[in-house]
């Protein structure tokens, strides 16, 4: 089936994919009076003496924006706001899809960070989270860690989500191979947003003293050039950062170098990097998340030539697909009935711990559970719920 | 029936008055390549090349978002943002109800005017249209007026709106009286932003060369301290503009003085201002506008004991009552099926003339139809599109 010539007619036949509806009719004027005037003056009464009552008579709790800048979209780059409405209407559909959430997309017109940041702090008051998506690194780390204290969760679905779903593959892989999580030395290739929250997931980086998280030996990182080490001069502030905790051993060279004795590759890069070759020069067992897509660095049917024991990918027509939906729904569905003002650390992990509880007994095809399992994002939710309920005892 | 206790009530059971929902459902990996992953990216591709796509592709032309600062809610005055809501979501669900427009309620946590103009510069990219509310003046009158460049029709509801539904109401009373639109000599009582846009709409400022509009004799103007004429020292600058077409004599005094021999009353001040003795002022056959809510500057009753011919209100339990859902549905729905760019004066004019031809045999209690009638929309949506397309003549 052709998915790209479907997808265009399907895009032209709904002219968009969700839409608004009433909860209730209007068919008198008692009805009218009700729900708008002069009978909505009393919730806004009710909320003009107590914020909090916002929760009480509004949708605030169970709405989500997907908010966009346009600029790094799917792989297609910075295609601007306009061109990125299909992406965020479609993420909206997954939120209502998976978790029941309400969803609306908002595409920006600008793509200075301080007026994103200002942006998203003037029209917050309607939404109970805010997912970021598809804004570029380094933007999106400043974006993010700007508004953690706006009072709702402002999560960056491309790090945190995609850093989830991997550590819930990993967490069954190492079971399927036999090694342990503290073992495990890790490639990763991609030093963007995703990449970069795979390697403090996989670190415990951020971690609270009570949160229960086993990190990983060691994560080498590789940008498009080399290897993240030590001596080099052209690395922002980002990339300077991760040397804080990954590379331990400070070694140099290109990724196909410090594959030599890995237990993970981690791709979130570009296409057909790898071959069977650069597989065999991997550890015994060696597990490869080709994270690229559509084309991942390299397909299943090569790492397995080369050796590979478990091969996740992006993609729909491969076993162990990682896809965000896994996360997304439920861990926001979890921290807006927690009324979490963020989403923690913990609470990522806690997420990751429910994705990997899904599969009853992993196998090489089976690490992650499929993203139309409608059970994942419950259990997510309850999760995430409870963990962040935990964080606030005076809630529970 | 108690309103006030019931539309609380039905705001905690609803938790919000509108809703998302998905146009196809997601049941199969093929469903969710067509709509996300991969196969969005055909639409993206297509709005990049050609941004006119973003109407083929998206929801884009048919989404209103509704924006507040809550700086003038209802009668309720600066409540601010979050207790704007419920007013916000009211007039979202209208937006569906009565012309199946969806529509997201937007409430601004800043009331700066820049900051105000740029984040809806910033948002707009998703929405077909902005329908400005309840944002205090003078402040609308400049948003708005710097919006007119956004591509989109912007449009201040609690302006236009009303003084759309006024004329509509006064061509008809006119009738009923057996006098000419020309003849009218009017007072209107507060000059924010519905009696400035009242006072222009009747005085057809605004209009171009080839638009058929009657203006009425003369509009005087009072604000809450006096008769706006030539001599005062204290008028801000949009109430200097309206001495450039109102209080022809220049008139002095209070409103009492200078109802005297008026044909027209029209109130959007506050309550019980007026009694039967100001009524019998006024020239014969006078015809009464006491838009303020819920407590009007004269009750019907006492009014037609002053000698009222025609009393309109803004209450839903007398005849007559002005409510802009007869015009805001409609000229979105119409201004968005032409593609037009603005609501023009023509545009405003040709809505008021739908909502009043809407009344077949107007009579003392009926110059305005019943906010409930969903012909009015659209004949509203209908004359409003055509309109439009006129002034495109490419478009035809």
């Amino acid at each position: 089936m052709d998915y790209f010539k479907a997808s265009l007619q399907l895009h032209e036949e709904l002219k968009g994919k969700i839409g608004t509806y009433n909860k209730i009719d209007i068919k008198s004027l008692a009805d009218l009076s009700m729900a708008y005037s002069p009978g909505v003056a009393q919730p806004c009464l009710a909320i003009a003496e107590s914020p909090a009552n916002v929760y009480k008579y509004t949708g605030k709790g169970n709405l989500v924006a997907v908010i966009s800048d346009g600029s790094a979209v799917l792989g297609l780059g910075n295609i601007g706001a306009l061109a990125a409405i299909p992406v965020m209407e479609g993420k909206a559909m997954l939120f209502k899809k998976f978790a029941g959430l309400d969803s609306v997309p908002i595409c920006l017109d600008t793509q200075d960070t301080e007026e994103i940041i200002k942006t998203i702090r003037h029209i917050a008051p309607v939404f109970g989270a805010i997912n970021l998506e598809d804004i570029a690194a380094p933007r999106c780390f400043e974006i993010e860690e700007a508004l953690q204290d706006l009072g709702i969760p402002v999560f960056h679905d491309d790090q945190h989500g995609t850093a989830v779903v991997v550590l819930a593959g990993l967490l069954n892989a190492a079971k399927v191979v036999g090694k342990k999580m503290e073992d495990l030395r890790v490639v990763i290739n991609g030093a963007g947003a995703a990449g970069t929250a795979i390697a403090k997931l996989l670190k415990c980086i951020g971690a609270g003293k009570d949160d229960i998280c086993y990190s990983v030996k060691d994560v080498i990182m590789c940008d498009s050039t080399e290897v993240i080490h030590r001596e080099r001069t052209n690395l922002n502030e980002s990339k300077h950062e991760l040397l804080e905790f990954t590379n331990l051993e400070n070694r140099h060279g290109k990724l196909h170098d410090v594959l030599e004795g890995a237990d993970v590759f981690i791709g979130v890069s570009k296409a057909g990097l790898l071959h069977a070759d650069d597989i065999r020069m991997m550890a015994k067992d060696p597990i490869i998340f080709a994270l690229a897509n559509p084309t991942p660095e390299i397909f299943p049917e090569e790492a397995f030539e080369g050796g590979a024991a478990v091969v996740a990918t992006g993609r729909s027509d491969y076993p162990n697909q990682v896809n965000n939906v896994l996360c997304f729904p439920g861990i926001f569905k979890g921290a807006l009935e927690a009324g979490a003002t963020s989403i923690s650390f913990a609470m990522q992990l806690a997420a990751a711990h429910a994705i990997a509880d899904c599969v009853e007994v992993p196998g090489r095809d089976l690490i992650i559970p499929s993203p139309l399992d409608l059970n994942v994002a419950k259990n997510v939710a309850a999760a995430v719920k409870l963990t962040a309920l935990k964080s606030m005892p005076e809630a529970v």
